[in-house]
């Protein structure tokens, strides 16, 4: 089980020097392959010493155990997501506007759970914290700033709640494992709930 | 923890003679009454029998143990809350429009798993079978099919799952403990949640 409640908020990473950085970036992104190819259970410290062409005392050294290579690794994609919506380029980032870039959270925030699902689904917190572990409060604020915006009318803490749980990582999962249902379909119906909660 | 899987759909409970449902449900109530005033945790087999005056063996027979006991009140409030959406009075129940029963569907299935939460959280199932137990499943099959009656258009499929996550268990008990919202303000925003679809 990942702890999610230790993912961190964007602009924490402990500095490291700079080799060590890109050390460290490669057995990431080695890591990243592997989850992407062939699910998180395939990741293992041999696994990612093999696919980054180093010795598995480097990736020990790195991460201590197999725990904390999951960790740095979630950690690490939700990093750049978090850099993505908060100050990358527009439609997601700042220079766009709040409609469009509500509209295109919900897509965003969907594909970025879904390329990482193992992990996500892994450092999903029980029922007593699920809304209350950083990366959520993090979606929750930007997604309620956005409603704001929009819909100033609107009761933006709720509607933010409602707009983040239709695509919610737990409920894709359910629906595509369980229905079949495709990711496009949920995105159609995302970008369809937020049109017609601002006409 | 209880086993929210466990839970009846509406009509199936055991046929008992009817002395025995009489017991039965006299020691049900006696332990509802317990939980509504001073929650889940005040319910033992000891006070259970004290307050139903009878002896603590009565409730053991019944229930077998503390566990079985709550599953028991789980099932019996699950149950008539089942009833009254699927066949009790309108504008819950069959006899009012789509749009009605829709409208007043949030604030009844709020209203009836706030007054049982520490039963409801404690039945909380973990992330892959979160959509999946019987009661969740009956309660998207209902506001979907009302959700098609009064939206045509829409996917209701997936309007419906995102219209019960606004006033999920879970959610709601964060909103209101951690928030210090209120139950009115979560139905208000349910009414406008769903009168925003509908326009």
């Amino acid at each position: 089980m990942i702890d999610g409640t230790r993912l961190p908020l964007a602009g924490t990473e402990t500095h490291l020097r700079a080799d060590a950085v890109r050390n460290r970036a490669r057995l990431l992104e080695a890591a990243a392959r592997l989850a992407a190819e062939h699910g998180a259970a395939a990741i293992t410290m041999e696994t990612v010493a093999a696919a980054a062409g180093v010795g598995k005392g480097t990736v020990s050294r790195r991460f201590g155990d197999r725990n904390g290579l999951l960790q740095a690794l979630l950690d690490h994609a939700e990093q750049r997501f978090q850099e993505a919506f908060l100050s990358g380029p527009p439609p997601l980032g700042p220079g766009a506007g709040a409609v469009t870039r509500l509209r295109e959270f919900g897509p965003a925030l969907l594909r970025h759970e879904h390329a990482g699902l193992d992990l996500y689904l892994a450092a999903e917190p029980g029922p007593d914290r699920r809304f209350e572990v950083p990366p959520k409060r993090l979606r929750h604020t930007h997604v309620a700033a956005l409603v704001r915006a929009a819909l100033p009318d609107a009761d933006a803490d709720l509607l933010a709640h409602t707009l983040l749980s239709s695509v919610d990582v737990v409920l894709v999962d359910h629906l595509v494992r369980v229905h079949g249902m495709s990711l496009e379909r949920i995105e159609t119906g995302w970008y369809d709930l937020v049109d017609r909660l601002l006409r």
